[in-house]
């Protein structure tokens, strides 16, 4: 089958290598319909993952139909169509029966960084009982591509654990994909104000669309001044963090009023300032999250009933045998104003 | 009356001043009956509060009779027995409508720092109906002045930011008078382990008998080790920040298992390293406060019904005209093993 | 001045009656602009309500401008347009700290019950600073009139009692002025499904118009048969009573879903059956609540950035002067189509 | 083996039957070692279980060692010492993944009712990865099978639901073993007062041991009034009802104080009368619950750190080919004294 390979930092390539087997009997294999790149993906091809390996086939997001199961697997049979999730979950362990299936003991973050992953014809999915998730009959099978990962980790990390709430304030920093996956997410709480902060002028306009309900481009390193300005000097109730460096996460420690919350998404690759020596009298929290997909129920429920439209995210199409233009495209975001791409197999 | 004045960084004196006087018709004047010394008068005295300035009875904490009320009160009349909370609350803005009455827009900590304090005969409270709370007929007086500061910060700031729960494990960095407040309103909620780290073998002795379950003396610097091999490998539910320097809020980074809280209680003077180029993806949160003592009625219940025994933390009596003395005892502590020392007035 | 007077079980008069003056420190005068008629005040009117006397000025609703404060107000002046809670609140009692504003020792609902109320044209209102909320500039007052009981009751007892999340069901029995306000809130978490039910079908109409996904006429008493079809046979995740009578209630318990709440708003008359023998498994809670209008920031927020829109409710205009005409049309709305009406001063 | 077999209202019999053996790739086999019997089964020979038919082995509770294992089952194996949790859950389902495994749709409570239970020399446990635990080395087995049943339903249904905090006020009502059960983790979070309402005064003695700090004997038909005197006349924060007959409920809708939760444990064989007429405006919420054994690891570490002694509710112990004797000890608790009686296979 065809499949993307990562050859190590810098490398990677279309190539053919055998469809996968059952190895446990709670595996599923998936024959991929549609799957789509992650940032993370750049973040493997940069060498920034060392979990992830040579040889290793990239993807963690999409949707199929299942293939075969192992003799554990009661939830699905062949001919069923399923969303993958991003994290894959035994839903026994300590951590699972938590609901950090983030921290799942034998899953978690795996596919495509541990195991071969969903760019591909075909993928194993371990646990596939807790790491599937039925297509309802009429599902726009697209949409829910969004479903694997971004709209999750946006709604879990920056929404919920910023406890976004009707009438309240927030700020969310980078316009990215996943800075308008918390913004799209966001709305279901009605907060009074969502300003978004970024450095291109593009990705603000597309937030406007998204219903920011104001805008800031930071690049004058004025971003903190103007939120005070149009909070009436008190800051956010939260204040997301959704690109992943120290500059954007002091700019939250500025932006978090007293009794707010910093909720951080970015995946930071160096230790960030915390300034307790004015931030201890603040009453603040900061969370922390890898998305435990645990809010993929809910959030089926919100496309179905047409609550939200993830399909917004979606900027590009390619076919699987083209995927190496799809990350060309993906990877030049500010050039091609890319958000997710599709990638039909 | 006498007062205790603070004269600019390292100065202070005993010395007569007037009887403050009702100035807002929510003022009361209580006449002090006993007060006590808190770690941040220390902080005060060495110039790192530039809030208090030079002229300002020191003190926040203490029990009195009411000696006059102004016209809008209406909880308290003379000759009432009052505990004095260390934080004054209007009871009407938005913060102290949201029970952040830390950050009231007209009060928050302002006695014997703002405003005169406690170390006096007599002292002005602000907002008297809702920063006082009557004392229970036949209470132990001199353990309500606990609930002042000490008991609420450990328990709101630790305990309850830090969401101490049955069968849960907890750190506590800093065995101080606030660590063992925390160490001791900890127990109100079962956990299995609650593990106390110092550097002082006395103070984790004390610690041992105030039902730590184990304790780890940090100076060979390993003591994160530690807690992880007496944690199963895992780290803690909740790490507890009871000193405020970079290297015990650093400890707790190390300590905290994730989907974990770090609790800080600690004054910090200074920036602190956030390591999340590890934490972003450990589910835990952190926490920052300024005692609201929105937890004080609560506390007075544990007391009276002898839940906790807060006179375990108080070790040396003085009257108030030896009050330098105390200011001594209390500032060698490591040598007078002093904790929490009562003045009478 | 004017002012609508009960004269015990089924007699009011429109009458003249001296102006209110301050009483205590903590009250305000206030001028009224606008005022409505809640269905309690036909419940008084019927004789329903015996903490209400003969003699009494009716209406706990309403928008003014401050005329005079006594001497311990500090957060009103005379000129402030203010709008009047439905409920008056100290601050300082044991319920007010708790947020059960309800359950004040010294007020909760006495407006127009205990003490006189707004339908005058002037009122007075104790504990002013907490009991009143300043206007914004620019607001539209009138559609800040449903925030004084209607908005927050629907809000508070129905939507936030009833845990309304996104992509969850929620059934509203009731479809009149305050099942349409907990329509109105829900909306603000995004539940997948709102299904509305009443006897009227003009009522159901307006509900689809006022965001119901669903709406079921149970006249043909198969309203439980029909919500489990549009269920999946489950139930809903929320039941809220929003009239007030045993068959209503008996419905709720037929509708909840395993896991589920039942949140009641109706003022009850009598008792009603609890199928514990079935209910005792299923996971249930029951909340009931009078509005404690704790959410009334909130909701001026929330109406301050247009997520909601109250003048939807407002269906009539009067005078004062033809209140009675006014109560006439409000008693009547079965044919008058009356939702609120507002009385202008 | 042998086993103890329900032969419809009022017979039963220990009679030889076939062990039983794996059926689906899930499943265990467990060898009991110890056993109980619970109020549940006196309830099920008296008729009240309808899906409990003629030809079932009783028992949901125990502890036991492994005996063989379905293909997919991972995290036991043969020889392995577990508690046997008395709800079974599949991990997988909409219920088990929102912790409600009481509804779990392959399972909830089974065992002993609609399959064969415990009290035998072995059971076949299904979804044995999420519904066993694993016994630490060295913990008291004996003690571990209050872990089965009773401890979490005092627990999850009386103490959680109830709210227990530090410095609140609990009634009990009936001081049986699951009313005792309750009284042991409620004081896991250390409230100010808890008051145990019985008709027996040898249970209420035992109840005074165990903890409570009031004790109300009810057959005079007044302890609401009691427990208003000991409560200031406001009532108690959390109402526990742990009987299961109209009377009991009604007395805990006497108790309750505005603001507080009645939490039903008691298993209701009749509807009762909620006097709403009162209650709608108390802001009071009703709770059910068929124990979803979520706590049991929770649990599980408050035995192993001795924060709470099970056996104390253990008054006899018999071998299984006794078990009839225990069954006649049990059911004559009145006079026998019996709480939880231990049968050993």
């Amino acid at each position: 089958m065809k499949a993307l390979v990562y050859h190590g930092p810098g490398r990677k390539a279309l190539e053919d290598r055998p469809k996968p087997e059952i190895r446990a009997s709670s595996d599923a294999i998936v024959k991929m319909v549609k799957t789509t790149i992650c940032g993370t993906d750049l973040h493997i091809l940069k060498g920034d993952v060392p979990t992830c390996t040579a040889g290793r086939i990239l993807g963690h997001e999409g949707v199929g139909i299942v293939d075969a199961v192992g003799a554990g697997v009661t939830a699905f049979k062949p001919g069923d169509h399923v969303l993958i999730s991003c994290i894959s979950s035994c839903g026994k362990c300590e951590y699972c029966r938590r609901g950090m299936y983030s921290h799942c003991t034998t899953g978690g973050w795996i596919l495509g960084n541990e195991i071969d992953g969903t760019q591909a014809e075909y993928v194993r999915i371990p646990h596939a009982d807790t790491s599937l998730y039925p297509i309802p009959n009429g599902a726009d099978e697209e949409a829910l591509v969004m479903l694997s990962d971004i709209l999750p980790t946006g709604f879990e990390c920056g929404v919920l654990n910023g406890k976004v709430a009707p009438g309240s304030t927030v700020a969310i920093v980078g316009s990215g994909p996943i800075g308008l996956a918390a913004l799209l997410t966001a709305q279901f709480y009605s907060p009074a104000e969502i300003i978004m902060i970024d450095l291109d002028d593009n990705r603000l306009g597309l937030a406007r669309q998204f219903g920011a309900t104001q805008t800031v481009n930071s690049k004058d390193g004025k971003a903190a001044d103007a939120v005070k300005t149009l909070t009436g000097g008190r800051g956010v109730d939260t204040a997301i963090e959704a690109v992943g460096v120290p500059a954007t996460f002091l700019l939250c420690e500025d932006l978090v009023a007293p009794g707010g919350v910093i909720a951080n998404i970015g995946v930071h690759g160096q230790k960030v300032d915390l300034h307790l020596e004015r931030l201890w009298a603040h009453n603040i929290a900061i969370t922390t999250r890898l998305v435990d997909t645990v809010t993929t129920p809910m959030l089926l429920k919100t496309v179905q009933s047409k609550k939200i439209d993830p399909t917004r995210l979606i900027t590009h199409h390619f076919k699987l045998d083209k995927i190496l233009d799809a990350y060309d495209t993906f990877g030049r975001a500010a050039e091609t104003h890319a958000l997710k791409v599709i990638i039909a197999a």
